[in-house]
């Protein structure tokens, strides 16, 4: 049932077919949202065609659909542990009505040809600015369209949501991946003595705390972690590390790679290796190099770094069991909110008060979700802003837990691909 | 029974105490090994006492040991999956005789006040030649020691062995980790073009090679893998990942650390960036960098650098089972060639010639092995010098295969410690 013409908005189940799109950095468990929102979706009678977009909201202003009908099911069920966006993603950013009316239109007209009715976004916080500018499109335009934000970044930076899936995976994999550099620095202390972990993590601080898991005895790695959140001063830093080592006789250094000083310059900034992304985001590397440099120029301590940088959204390998599960569930949660007849929101996780993790799906505007940054809590932070507090381990440690089991095939995991097959415009 | 004095040599089986070591940079199992020593010496009577030194050669060098028949057997077992070393490592070079007679003499002391008559030493061609001199050392002062090496090291350039036990752990990690960044670029072709991921390997492409394991199509990552082995030249690498990016739109490049150009000089070393470690090698860093630096300059073309760095020596939660197995036998083999009267042997592995894949254990004279560099056969790099052979990719996958299933504890692997209770020395 196609509806046109003004104030049948309250028709609140149209008749059409679906799309779903990936956007912004792959996580880990991206692909769970996507089955999660087809297996759903196949559910439901409202719903005729099931279609991918393909790169993101690019495949919507191009008409680049692939139809995932045809898809086997098992094909589909295999996505589940393989990294990357399987429909493939992007980072083309839509701007306000009057800067980018030309694609909002484009989207919508796309959406006519197609009869799309239900639009799912799988992305972060920019994704959702470009999920609402499409629900805002399509309202403007008087045309049916229920757009639903699925929350993925391994960032952990949406707000209105207790944790965003992709984080806890991400979480899990530096946490494995510190406490087993961690042990190997501790047997070399006398010749290798300090090690820098550089994680991801522009603005916040969710991933670099989040490497006080490996920690269990007082002399465990992570000895210091720095954070977006804390300004960054050098002479603390230097402070800190000859503390640790004359305490231990190694030091194991987590920094998150968007450290900024007391102006809230980006540490690396000062060095002229900025650049900017298709998002407009700064650009930065390098802030364990040079602090390796620092190190090694002040102590003559030999110095490593690691820098795990896509490794840590897209080590399937070792994901979160309770974020693959919570990324399915956001995807079918998607489409049933969709059938409630809501538009413009994004799926959310409430979680319960009690000592035992339990968990509620919700949902938020995404008008108040959009280009919002949830930080972590300062009171999360210990008061030398060197490490996080119980609190927030406690926060973390419910996300990570659980193994994946995954199929393997000569030794190593097997990670299918989609076959895409294109659809074609039924003008 | 201690045995003094010339033309003793002949008694087999000295009764006494073992010390076992462990030395260089630690592997994903190189605790397999030291196990391997502490059960197999358990079940001769010959072996009084069975002893570990702190931190390698050090240990033996300070007397500073620790009593393996004091720890649980359960402690023992559990350190089969745990990284790091857990004796303790060091870097420590003894030079010749009459350059560290000061220092072989001490140590062949230690071991008559311990009444230590096996040594077993876990290390990579440098440990070698420490165990070499030892064994030299121990017959010039008419000591009767049965020294013996037990081959370690990730870079998998022990000469007279198939492999190394370490190798294929570091090989299955970085396959996996290269799968699953393809996976997560693939995805993200459009505005994430290159990405570089730097390997250890500072003379030898093993490592670097064995990513090629992750390919299974013709598109998948990696693209371009470069090796110490050919000499690096900057003008092919771009004309390479020229090809690379116009034929797939995205290219994925490996690169080994140690990169040399035509004259042998490190390709680091051109931009001051080269130090000296303990054992007296260059310590090189920063080739992903520099190849990022040229390729986004030249190019426009965002480019990301990967550096799993000593992640790619303790990855036990994706070890190789094949690798561990050997690890330990290896460790097992040591104990029973000492028992045979043998030193100044290291342990081998021997490959069958049939296509399925057999091993046997063999021994070489430590004076062959020590201070030898095995490099990868030139006819199993392509003419063009940028990826392997097939014949290169059948001799690494057997060795990658089998997964280890690790105890967790709050979504983390248990990665026990040894208690390491000193001993006295009873003078």
């Amino acid at each position: 049932m196609e509806v046109k013409g003004k104030g049948e908005r309250e028709i609140s189940r149209p008749r059409g077919n679906c799309i779903i799109a990936q956007s912004g950095g792959p996580t880990t468990v991206i692909n769970q949202s996507l089955c999660g929102v087809i297996r759903e979706a196949q559910k439901h009678r409202e719903i005729e065609e099931i279609y991918g977009a393909r790169d993101g909201i690019l495949g919507l202003l191009k008409g680049d659909l692939i139809d995932l009908r045809k898809e086997k099911t098992a094909a589909i069920d295999n996505l589940k542990t393989t990294p990357g966006a399987a429909l493939g993603s992007c980072r083309y950013r839509l701007k306000s009505w009057s800067e980018s009316k030309k694609d909002l239109e484009k989207i919508i007209k796309i959406c006519k040809r197609y009869n799309l009715r239900y639009f799912f976004y799988i992305g972060g916080n920019d994704s959702m600015d470009t999920a609402n500018k499409v629900d805002e499109a399509a309202k403007r335009m008087n045309y049916q369209l229920k757009v639903i934000g699925i929350p993925k970044t391994i960032d952990n930076d949406l707000v209105l949501t207790d944790h965003c899936p992709g984080f806890a995976s991400a979480a899990k994999y530096l946490a494995v991946s510190v406490m087993e550099a961690g042990r190997h620095l501790e047997s070399l202390y006398g010749s290798e003595s300090v090690t820098i972990l550089e994680t991801l993590g522009r603005n916040t601080g969710w991933l670099a705390g989040s490497c006080a898991l490996a920690k269990r005895l007082e002399k465990d790695a992570p000895h210091l972690i720095y954070f977006p959140e804390i300004p960054f001063s050098l002479d603390r830093f230097i402070k800190d590390v000859k503390e640790v080592y004359h305490k231990i006789g190694g030091v194991f250094v987590v920094v998150s790679e968007g450290l900024r000083d007391e102006k809230g310059n980006y540490i690396c900034a000062k060095r002229g290796r900025v650049s900017t992304d298709a998002f407009g985001h700064l650009e930065l590397e390098g802030i364990s190099g040079y602090l390796k440099e620092v190190i090694e120029s002040r102590f003559k301590l030999k110095t490593r770094t690691i820098k795990p940088d896509i490794c840590q959204q897209s080590a399937v390998h070792f994901a979160s069991r309770v974020d693959m599960e919570e990324a399915y569930l956001v995807g079918k949660e998607a489409v049933k909110l969709a059938l409630e007849g809501k538009s413009g929101y994004m799926i959310t996780i409430k979680r319960g008060k009690g000592k035992v993790y339990e968990r509620r799906i919700s949902a938020a505007r995404l008008s108040l979700v959009a280009n919002m940054e949830k930080r972590v809590p300062l009171r999360w932070i210990t008061k030398k802003g060197n490490f996080v507090t119980k609190e927030f381990i406690e926060y973390v440690r419910p996300l990570i837990q659980g193994e994946v089991s995954l199929p393997t095939q000569n030794g190593l995991p097997c990670y299918p691909k989609l076959e895409k097959r294109k659809i074609l415009a039924k003008k």
